[in-house]
């Protein structure tokens, strides 16, 4: 399998779930990213411990403080992460951070709405914001003018629950506000593509399948899908994406899901 | 033209543009509502001369104080209007008012994503769950057990902006949030679709076109369409509605927008 090579990646909600997935794998790479960036809400907190045994032993994994919610955090964060590169740019942001709420049409709250909506499609704006200037950075010294991954990239992490078309296991959890802030994302990623395409950032959103993590099992079913299975095929649709997939949304497997 | 049988309706955001151009061809059907309840945020404003000038030649017309992104006002609402219709239902709720912010990729901000997220997204979702049980009441009452927007139907103003293949006028403006909500109300849409069938509501999403409204011409550009041909188009539309076409999204000539 061909791998993904970048020199600098950043991963949000990287301390559980396919954030944490996302980061292992970028370890165990025969070549790994020079600078693999894991940022999460507590980075000393009790749900980061697996994360931080894993940056104890690996220098080339730094744990970020980002919650995603805070301009305030973020733009620490991007501060952050341009002193660590030194001048350098960043090839991938992987916006991964979500939260889900288990509420029906009927249930459904304002609150809930704005929370998750908060979380799960403005925070992906406003990182994106944020680390615009180090995308972009990484695009122009780049020696190649084509779209890639390994240039410089924006992939949002969606579901195929935020397809309209599919409406992604409506049977098992209605889940109004997060499917809402899905579908939110899916219109994000699009204008993100087409804005960022001259700066020359790739930008799509990824359908991780229905996974075995706490989010997954959050519904009280067994997922179908190993953490294994869906980070390996997603990492595999990174390292494939070229100039015809900015603006798209694709599966762990890279087959196209409708909007 | 076949002419929309409707006892009672309601539109939000009814004192301008779309809203207020629906009440006026309400009140000039053949056979007119029984009861139009013109819901609006400020109904002793300036900006609701229009539609109370209206109100005091047509009795059947009942201007309703409403702030859609204010539960206890869309409570006092709900309130008033079952009071009105003394034991009746509601036939047609349309979730017209919404608002647009012009911002780009760049100016977007937290604040503005969310109030947008609030009065376009959230607003529906919270009017719908408030009339709910009216509109319950007006399909159990019906004599046919078919859907349609005689007998009980939720109708979003929604817009060909939000649709994620379209991305409506792009170059006009990139308008993120506007863009985000309405891709996330036509999520909405397609759940209320799902989860009203069994209470015989048929709901869907509309685009009204760029009409010459408040809105329309904020963009600094003149719309194609007058509010006549928009709102006639519209009508029409809701009046062929049936059975197959719960939780899709048409434009006001009836042809399917894509998600």
């Amino acid at each position: 399998m061909a791998e993904l090579h970048v020199r600098s990646v950043l991963v949000t909600g990287a301390n559980r779930g396919i954030g944490l997935g996302l980061v292992k794998h970028f370890l165990q790479f025969r070549n790994p990213p020079e600078r693999i960036f894991a940022a999460c809400r507590d980075p000393k907190g009790e749900k980061a411990q697996e994360l931080q045994q894993l940056a104890s032993k690996h220098p080339s994994l730094v744990i970020i403080q980002l919650e995603v919610t805070d301009p305030t955090s973020i733009q620490a964060a991007a501060a952050s992460v341009t002193e660590h590169l030194k001048g350098s740019g960043l090839n991938l942001l992987i916006n991964n951070a979500g939260i889900v709420k288990w509420n029906s049409l009927d249930t459904e709250t304002r609150e809930e709405m704005s929370a998750v909506y908060d979380s799960n499609t403005i925070g992906p704006l406003l990182v994106s914001q944020a680390f615009l200037p180090l995308l972009k950075k990484a695009a122009q010294g780049s020696p190649t003018s084509e779209l890639s991954c390994s240039r410089a990239a924006i992939i949002n992490m969606s579901s195929s629950a935020g397809s309209v078309e599919e409406v992604y296991l409506w049977d098992l959890g209605q889940i109004i506000s997060y499917r809402c802030s899905k579908a939110a994302l899916n219109m994000l990623t699009k204008c993100q593509s087409l804005g960022y395409r001259e700066h020359g950032i790739l930008c799509a959103a990824l359908h991780p399948g229905w996974v075995q993590t706490d989010m997954g099992t959050s519904s009280g079913l067994k997922p179908p899908l190993t953490m294994d299975v869906s980070v390996q095929g997603m990492l595999k649709v990174l390292c494939s994406l070229s100039e015809k997939d900015t603006g798209t949304f694709l599966n762990w497997e890279g087959k196209v899901v409708p909007w």
